[in-house]
Protein backbone atom coordinates (compact mmCIF):
# COMPACT_ATOMS: atom_id res chain seq x y z
CA UNK A 1 0.00 0.00 0.00
CA UNK A 2 1.30 3.48 -1.05
CA UNK A 3 -0.44 6.53 -0.12
CA UNK A 4 0.54 8.59 -3.11
CA UNK A 5 -1.97 11.61 -3.49
CA UNK A 6 -1.77 12.12 -7.16
CA UNK A 7 -3.82 13.52 -9.74
CA UNK A 8 -4.50 12.14 -13.21
CA UNK A 9 -6.22 14.43 -14.86
CA UNK A 10 -9.52 15.12 -12.83
CA UNK A 11 -8.69 12.37 -10.99
CA UNK A 12 -7.29 12.32 -7.89
CA UNK A 13 -5.43 9.21 -6.80
CA UNK A 14 -5.68 8.69 -2.51
CA UNK A 15 -3.59 5.26 -2.27
CA UNK A 16 -2.81 2.40 -4.85
CA UNK A 17 -2.39 -1.22 -3.61
CA UNK A 18 -1.06 -4.07 -6.07
CA UNK A 19 -3.69 -6.88 -5.37
CA UNK A 20 -3.10 -9.15 -8.09
CA UNK A 21 0.32 -10.28 -10.45
CA UNK A 22 0.84 -13.23 -12.69
CA UNK A 23 3.43 -13.16 -15.46
CA UNK A 24 1.14 -11.45 -17.75
CA UNK A 25 -1.57 -9.38 -16.04
CA UNK A 26 -1.84 -7.39 -12.96
CA UNK A 27 -4.25 -5.41 -10.71
CA UNK A 28 -3.52 -1.95 -9.08
CA UNK A 29 -6.71 -0.88 -6.84
CA UNK A 30 -6.98 2.35 -6.37
CA UNK A 31 -8.62 4.85 -3.93
CA UNK A 32 -9.88 7.52 -6.17
CA UNK A 33 -11.40 10.77 -5.66
CA UNK A 34 -13.36 11.24 -9.05
CA UNK A 35 -13.66 13.64 -11.25
CA UNK A 36 -17.46 14.23 -9.93
CA UNK A 37 -15.35 14.94 -6.29
CA UNK A 38 -16.64 11.95 -4.65
CA UNK A 39 -14.25 9.17 -3.42
CA UNK A 40 -14.23 5.75 -5.53
CA UNK A 41 -12.27 2.63 -6.47
CA UNK A 42 -10.47 2.34 -9.54
CA UNK A 43 -8.98 -1.34 -10.49
CA UNK A 44 -6.64 -1.14 -13.46
CA UNK A 45 -6.03 -4.08 -15.49
CA UNK A 46 -2.52 -3.64 -16.34
CA UNK A 47 -0.96 -5.92 -19.12
CA UNK A 48 2.87 -6.90 -18.86
CA UNK A 49 3.12 -6.53 -22.95
CA UNK A 50 2.22 -4.40 -25.57
CA UNK A 51 0.16 -6.02 -28.27
CA UNK A 52 1.78 -6.27 -31.69
CA UNK A 53 -0.32 -7.11 -34.53
CA UNK A 54 1.03 -8.11 -38.53
CA UNK A 55 -1.08 -8.02 -41.88
CA UNK A 56 1.77 -10.15 -43.84
CA UNK A 57 0.86 -9.41 -47.66
CA UNK A 58 2.21 -11.80 -50.28
CA UNK A 59 2.79 -10.88 -54.15
CA UNK A 60 -0.33 -12.73 -54.70
CA UNK A 61 -2.50 -10.68 -52.50
CA UNK A 62 -2.60 -13.28 -50.33
CA UNK A 63 -2.71 -12.44 -45.85
CA UNK A 64 -2.00 -15.24 -43.31
CA UNK A 65 -4.34 -16.09 -40.42
CA UNK A 66 -3.53 -17.74 -37.77
CA UNK A 67 -6.21 -19.98 -35.66
CA UNK A 68 -6.06 -21.29 -32.30
CA UNK A 69 -8.83 -21.63 -29.26
CA UNK A 70 -9.11 -18.51 -27.19
CA UNK A 71 -9.55 -19.92 -23.19
CA UNK A 72 -11.23 -16.23 -21.75
CA UNK A 73 -14.51 -16.49 -23.91
CA UNK A 74 -13.89 -20.49 -24.67
CA UNK A 75 -14.28 -20.40 -28.66
CA UNK A 76 -11.99 -20.81 -31.66
CA UNK A 77 -10.57 -18.23 -33.14
CA UNK A 78 -9.49 -17.10 -36.63
CA UNK A 79 -7.10 -13.91 -36.52
CA UNK A 80 -4.17 -12.22 -37.73
CA UNK A 81 -0.32 -13.02 -37.04
CA UNK A 82 -0.58 -11.62 -33.54
CA UNK A 83 1.22 -11.40 -29.98
CA UNK A 84 3.00 -9.89 -26.78
CA UNK A 85 6.29 -8.15 -27.20
CA UNK A 86 8.18 -7.09 -23.92
CA UNK A 87 7.33 -3.38 -22.96
CA UNK A 88 11.07 -2.48 -22.92
CA UNK A 89 11.29 -3.85 -26.85
CA UNK A 90 10.35 -1.92 -29.97
CA UNK A 91 7.15 -3.25 -30.87
CA UNK A 92 8.43 -3.97 -34.50
CA UNK A 93 11.13 -6.00 -33.49
CA UNK A 94 8.89 -7.88 -31.13
CA UNK A 95 6.46 -7.75 -34.36
CA UNK A 96 9.33 -9.85 -36.51
CA UNK A 97 9.44 -12.24 -34.01
CA UNK A 98 5.62 -12.94 -33.55
CA UNK A 99 5.55 -13.28 -37.31
CA UNK A 100 7.91 -15.53 -37.72
CA UNK A 101 7.73 -17.58 -34.93
CA UNK A 102 3.81 -18.47 -35.82
CA UNK A 103 4.05 -18.49 -39.34
CA UNK A 104 7.25 -19.14 -40.78
CA UNK A 105 7.12 -15.84 -42.50
CA UNK A 106 9.95 -13.09 -42.64
CA UNK A 107 9.30 -9.66 -44.59
CA UNK A 108 11.40 -7.48 -46.47
CA UNK A 109 9.28 -4.76 -45.51
CA UNK A 110 7.41 -3.24 -42.75
CA UNK A 111 4.96 -0.02 -42.41
CA UNK A 112 3.37 0.56 -38.86
CA UNK A 113 -0.21 1.01 -39.71
CA UNK A 114 -1.92 1.80 -36.65
CA UNK A 115 -1.91 2.38 -32.72
CA UNK A 116 -4.88 1.37 -30.57
CA UNK A 117 -5.83 1.03 -27.14
CA UNK A 118 -8.08 -1.82 -26.58
CA UNK A 119 -10.13 -1.04 -23.31
CA UNK A 120 -9.04 2.24 -21.83
CA UNK A 121 -11.62 2.33 -19.26
CA UNK A 122 -10.27 -1.03 -17.91
CA UNK A 123 -6.75 -1.89 -18.89
CA UNK A 124 -3.69 -0.37 -19.84
CA UNK A 125 -3.23 -2.47 -23.44
CA UNK A 126 -1.81 -0.82 -26.32
CA UNK A 127 -1.49 -2.46 -29.69
CA UNK A 128 0.43 -1.79 -32.42
CA UNK A 129 -0.17 -2.90 -36.36
CA UNK A 130 2.03 -3.43 -39.13
CA UNK A 131 1.77 -4.12 -42.23
CA UNK A 132 4.53 -6.59 -43.81
CA UNK A 133 5.48 -7.47 -47.29
CA UNK A 134 8.09 -9.08 -49.55
CA UNK A 135 7.95 -12.03 -47.86
CA UNK A 136 9.78 -14.86 -47.54
CA UNK A 137 8.53 -18.04 -46.15
CA UNK A 138 10.23 -20.33 -43.58
CA UNK A 139 9.60 -22.70 -40.73
CA UNK A 140 7.51 -21.73 -38.10
CA UNK A 141 8.33 -22.29 -34.22
CA UNK A 142 5.31 -21.53 -32.17
CA UNK A 143 5.13 -21.06 -28.58
CA UNK A 144 4.92 -25.01 -26.90
CA UNK A 145 2.17 -23.82 -25.16
CA UNK A 146 0.38 -22.77 -28.26
CA UNK A 147 -1.45 -25.12 -30.75
CA UNK A 148 -1.93 -23.06 -33.82
CA UNK A 149 -3.28 -23.48 -37.52
CA UNK A 150 -2.53 -21.36 -39.96
CA UNK A 151 -4.21 -20.31 -43.29
CA UNK A 152 -3.05 -18.80 -46.02
CA UNK A 153 -6.01 -16.68 -47.98
CA UNK A 154 -6.90 -13.90 -50.13
CA UNK A 155 -6.87 -10.29 -48.59
CA UNK A 156 -10.12 -9.73 -49.76
CA UNK A 157 -11.37 -12.97 -47.92
CA UNK A 158 -9.84 -12.09 -44.87
CA UNK A 159 -11.55 -8.64 -44.46
CA UNK A 160 -14.86 -10.35 -45.42
CA UNK A 161 -14.14 -12.26 -42.54
CA UNK A 162 -13.69 -9.16 -40.46
CA UNK A 163 -17.01 -7.39 -41.47
CA UNK A 164 -18.92 -10.21 -41.25
CA UNK A 165 -17.94 -11.15 -37.91
CA UNK A 166 -16.20 -14.53 -37.94
CA UNK A 167 -13.37 -12.18 -37.30
CA UNK A 168 -14.09 -11.37 -34.03
CA UNK A 169 -10.83 -10.28 -32.94
CA UNK A 170 -10.95 -6.12 -32.38
CA UNK A 171 -7.38 -5.98 -33.10
CA UNK A 172 -7.44 -8.05 -36.65
CA UNK A 173 -10.97 -6.34 -37.93
CA UNK A 174 -9.18 -2.77 -36.50
CA UNK A 175 -6.07 -3.89 -39.24
CA UNK A 176 -7.57 -5.61 -41.87
CA UNK A 177 -10.07 -2.61 -42.57
CA UNK A 178 -7.44 0.09 -42.02
CA UNK A 179 -5.72 -1.44 -45.11
CA UNK A 180 -9.13 -1.69 -47.23
CA UNK A 181 -9.12 2.19 -46.33
CA UNK A 182 -5.59 2.70 -46.97
CA UNK A 183 -6.02 0.99 -50.21
CA UNK A 184 -9.16 2.73 -51.48
CA UNK A 185 -7.63 6.03 -50.77
CA UNK A 186 -4.27 4.79 -52.34
CA UNK A 187 -2.39 5.46 -49.88
CA UNK A 188 -0.89 2.18 -49.63
CA UNK A 189 3.03 1.17 -50.55
CA UNK A 190 3.15 0.40 -54.37
CA UNK A 191 3.88 -3.16 -54.22
CA UNK A 192 1.37 -3.83 -51.21
CA UNK A 193 -1.34 -1.66 -53.62
CA UNK A 194 -0.28 -3.90 -57.06
CA UNK A 195 -1.12 -7.42 -55.11
CA UNK A 196 -3.82 -6.36 -53.56
CA UNK A 197 -5.44 -4.45 -56.19
CA UNK A 198 -5.60 -0.95 -55.04
CA UNK A 199 -5.15 2.03 -57.50
CA UNK A 200 -1.32 2.82 -56.78
CA UNK B 1 -11.12 -23.06 -4.73
CA UNK B 2 -13.42 -25.03 -6.82
CA UNK B 3 -11.86 -28.35 -8.40
CA UNK B 4 -13.17 -29.02 -11.53
CA UNK B 5 -11.14 -31.03 -14.28
CA UNK B 6 -13.03 -29.78 -17.59
CA UNK B 7 -11.97 -28.76 -21.07
CA UNK B 8 -12.04 -25.39 -22.52
CA UNK B 9 -11.09 -27.28 -26.38
CA UNK B 10 -7.51 -27.86 -25.91
CA UNK B 11 -7.18 -26.93 -22.75
CA UNK B 12 -7.37 -28.27 -19.58
CA UNK B 13 -8.97 -26.51 -16.46
CA UNK B 14 -7.45 -28.65 -13.29
CA UNK B 15 -9.07 -26.05 -10.77
CA UNK B 16 -10.15 -22.58 -10.60
CA UNK B 17 -9.70 -19.87 -8.08
CA UNK B 18 -11.51 -16.20 -7.66
CA UNK B 19 -8.91 -13.96 -7.30
CA UNK B 20 -9.69 -10.31 -7.03
CA UNK B 21 -13.44 -8.61 -7.62
CA UNK B 22 -14.68 -4.91 -7.49
CA UNK B 23 -17.82 -3.67 -8.84
CA UNK B 24 -17.15 -3.53 -12.70
CA UNK B 25 -14.08 -6.72 -13.22
CA UNK B 26 -12.73 -10.00 -11.40
CA UNK B 27 -10.04 -12.16 -12.20
CA UNK B 28 -10.43 -16.18 -12.30
CA UNK B 29 -7.11 -17.70 -12.12
CA UNK B 30 -7.35 -21.64 -13.55
CA UNK B 31 -4.59 -23.95 -13.58
CA UNK B 32 -4.35 -25.67 -16.72
CA UNK B 33 -2.93 -27.97 -18.75
CA UNK B 34 -2.16 -26.26 -21.70
CA UNK B 35 -2.77 -27.10 -25.26
CA UNK B 36 1.01 -28.65 -25.88
CA UNK B 37 0.16 -30.77 -22.73
CA UNK B 38 2.65 -28.78 -19.72
CA UNK B 39 0.39 -27.44 -16.56
CA UNK B 40 0.19 -23.92 -16.64
CA UNK B 41 -1.75 -21.46 -14.68
CA UNK B 42 -4.14 -18.87 -16.96
CA UNK B 43 -5.62 -15.49 -14.88
CA UNK B 44 -8.74 -14.24 -16.68
CA UNK B 45 -9.78 -10.86 -16.79
CA UNK B 46 -14.15 -10.94 -16.17
CA UNK B 47 -15.56 -7.70 -17.14
CA UNK B 48 -19.11 -7.58 -15.58
CA UNK B 49 -20.67 -5.49 -18.41
CA UNK B 50 -20.74 -5.59 -22.22
CA UNK B 51 -19.48 -3.03 -23.73
CA UNK B 52 -22.03 -0.94 -26.27
CA UNK B 53 -21.03 2.06 -28.98
CA UNK B 54 -22.88 3.99 -30.64
CA UNK B 55 -22.40 5.80 -34.13
CA UNK B 56 -25.17 8.45 -33.77
CA UNK B 57 -25.62 10.20 -37.45
CA UNK B 58 -27.67 13.36 -37.98
CA UNK B 59 -29.36 14.34 -41.07
CA UNK B 60 -26.36 16.66 -41.99
CA UNK B 61 -23.70 14.10 -41.74
CA UNK B 62 -22.58 14.90 -38.12
CA UNK B 63 -21.60 12.52 -35.60
CA UNK B 64 -21.28 13.26 -31.45
CA UNK B 65 -17.66 12.41 -29.54
CA UNK B 66 -17.48 12.36 -25.91
CA UNK B 67 -13.85 13.31 -24.21
CA UNK B 68 -12.79 12.11 -20.97
CA UNK B 69 -9.84 11.71 -19.20
CA UNK B 70 -9.09 7.47 -19.29
CA UNK B 71 -7.99 6.64 -15.84
CA UNK B 72 -5.93 3.51 -17.23
CA UNK B 73 -3.19 5.14 -19.17
CA UNK B 74 -4.05 8.69 -17.86
CA UNK B 75 -4.85 10.75 -21.26
CA UNK B 76 -7.93 12.51 -22.54
CA UNK B 77 -9.45 10.64 -25.43
CA UNK B 78 -12.07 11.85 -27.74
CA UNK B 79 -14.56 8.91 -28.45
CA UNK B 80 -17.88 7.87 -29.89
CA UNK B 81 -20.50 7.62 -27.36
CA UNK B 82 -19.71 3.90 -25.32
CA UNK B 83 -20.45 2.06 -21.84
CA UNK B 84 -21.61 -1.19 -20.46
CA UNK B 85 -24.63 -2.47 -19.90
CA UNK B 86 -25.55 -4.88 -17.70
CA UNK B 87 -24.95 -8.24 -18.73
CA UNK B 88 -28.62 -9.58 -18.40
CA UNK B 89 -29.60 -6.79 -20.28
CA UNK B 90 -30.27 -6.33 -24.56
CA UNK B 91 -26.93 -4.41 -25.92
CA UNK B 92 -29.50 -2.26 -27.48
CA UNK B 93 -31.43 -1.01 -24.55
CA UNK B 94 -28.11 -0.15 -22.66
CA UNK B 95 -27.06 1.63 -26.20
CA UNK B 96 -30.24 3.26 -25.86
CA UNK B 97 -29.38 4.83 -22.20
CA UNK B 98 -25.80 5.47 -22.98
CA UNK B 99 -26.39 7.63 -25.69
CA UNK B 100 -29.49 9.61 -23.74
CA UNK B 101 -27.22 10.13 -21.05
CA UNK B 102 -23.97 10.90 -22.37
CA UNK B 103 -25.18 12.90 -25.18
CA UNK B 104 -28.98 13.98 -24.51
CA UNK B 105 -29.91 12.29 -28.00
CA UNK B 106 -32.72 9.94 -28.94
CA UNK B 107 -32.17 7.99 -31.52
CA UNK B 108 -35.67 6.72 -34.34
CA UNK B 109 -33.51 4.71 -35.85
CA UNK B 110 -31.05 1.75 -34.60
CA UNK B 111 -28.96 -0.77 -36.56
CA UNK B 112 -26.44 -3.07 -35.10
CA UNK B 113 -23.26 -3.17 -36.84
CA UNK B 114 -20.55 -4.75 -35.65
CA UNK B 115 -19.88 -7.27 -32.42
CA UNK B 116 -15.93 -7.33 -31.14
CA UNK B 117 -13.86 -9.28 -28.46
CA UNK B 118 -11.31 -6.40 -27.34
CA UNK B 119 -8.31 -8.31 -25.93
CA UNK B 120 -9.28 -12.19 -26.29
CA UNK B 121 -6.22 -13.45 -24.70
CA UNK B 122 -6.41 -11.58 -21.41
CA UNK B 123 -10.56 -10.91 -21.02
CA UNK B 124 -13.87 -11.89 -21.65
CA UNK B 125 -15.00 -8.60 -22.33
CA UNK B 126 -17.13 -8.15 -25.50
CA UNK B 127 -18.39 -4.66 -27.87
CA UNK B 128 -21.78 -4.46 -29.43
CA UNK B 129 -21.58 -1.43 -31.92
CA UNK B 130 -24.84 0.14 -33.48
CA UNK B 131 -25.56 2.80 -35.92
CA UNK B 132 -28.41 5.29 -34.52
CA UNK B 133 -30.05 7.54 -36.90
CA UNK B 134 -33.36 9.64 -37.06
CA UNK B 135 -32.11 11.91 -33.90
CA UNK B 136 -33.51 14.07 -31.15
CA UNK B 137 -31.87 16.24 -28.93
CA UNK B 138 -32.79 16.26 -25.58
CA UNK B 139 -30.92 16.81 -22.28
CA UNK B 140 -27.41 14.77 -21.67
CA UNK B 141 -27.97 12.96 -17.78
CA UNK B 142 -24.21 11.97 -17.09
CA UNK B 143 -23.14 9.77 -14.35
CA UNK B 144 -21.99 11.87 -11.51
CA UNK B 145 -18.85 10.34 -11.44
CA UNK B 146 -18.15 11.25 -14.80
CA UNK B 147 -16.93 14.77 -16.38
CA UNK B 148 -17.47 14.36 -19.85
CA UNK B 149 -17.18 16.91 -22.96
CA UNK B 150 -19.41 16.50 -26.30
CA UNK B 151 -18.69 17.72 -29.41
CA UNK B 152 -20.70 17.45 -32.70
CA UNK B 153 -18.44 17.11 -35.91
CA UNK B 154 -18.90 15.78 -39.32
CA UNK B 155 -18.65 11.64 -39.67
CA UNK B 156 -15.30 12.63 -41.93
CA UNK B 157 -13.77 14.55 -39.76
CA UNK B 158 -14.46 11.64 -36.87
CA UNK B 159 -12.89 8.84 -39.20
CA UNK B 160 -10.05 10.99 -39.99
CA UNK B 161 -9.43 11.71 -36.14
CA UNK B 162 -9.70 7.74 -35.74
CA UNK B 163 -7.18 7.13 -38.77
CA UNK B 164 -4.91 9.32 -37.70
CA UNK B 165 -4.89 8.23 -34.48
CA UNK B 166 -6.08 11.15 -32.44
CA UNK B 167 -8.90 8.93 -31.31
CA UNK B 168 -7.06 5.11 -29.68
CA UNK B 169 -10.06 3.96 -28.61
CA UNK B 170 -10.05 0.73 -30.43
CA UNK B 171 -14.05 0.28 -30.14
CA UNK B 172 -14.19 4.11 -31.95
CA UNK B 173 -12.03 3.03 -34.44
CA UNK B 174 -13.47 -0.43 -35.01
CA UNK B 175 -16.89 1.89 -35.69
CA UNK B 176 -15.93 4.65 -37.48
CA UNK B 177 -13.94 2.65 -39.92
CA UNK B 178 -16.95 -0.19 -40.59
CA UNK B 179 -19.55 2.95 -41.22
CA UNK B 180 -16.55 3.78 -43.83
CA UNK B 181 -16.38 0.61 -45.34
CA UNK B 182 -20.11 -0.19 -45.38
CA UNK B 183 -20.96 3.30 -46.40
CA UNK B 184 -18.64 3.02 -49.83
CA UNK B 185 -20.38 -0.07 -50.59
CA UNK B 186 -23.74 1.04 -50.80
CA UNK B 187 -24.34 -0.87 -47.52
CA UNK B 188 -25.84 1.68 -45.11
CA UNK B 189 -29.47 2.68 -44.30
CA UNK B 190 -30.70 5.26 -47.15
CA UNK B 191 -31.31 8.02 -44.70
CA UNK B 192 -27.52 7.85 -42.99
CA UNK B 193 -25.64 7.05 -46.68
CA UNK B 194 -27.78 10.24 -47.74
CA UNK B 195 -26.61 12.46 -44.78
CA UNK B 196 -23.04 10.86 -45.25
CA UNK B 197 -22.59 11.51 -48.86
CA UNK B 198 -22.04 7.71 -49.71
CA UNK B 199 -23.74 6.13 -52.60
CA UNK B 200 -27.50 4.72 -51.71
Amino acid sequence: MTETPARRGPWIVNATRRVYDNPWIGISEHDVTDPGGNPGLYGVCEVKSVAVGIVPVDAQGHVWLVGQHRFPRDYYSWELPEGGGRLDVPPIDSARRELKEETGLTAGNWLEILHTDFSNAISDEIGVGFLAWDLTVGDADPDPDEKIDIRRLPFAAALEMALAGEIRDAFSQNMLMKVEILGRRGSLPGPVADALGYPA
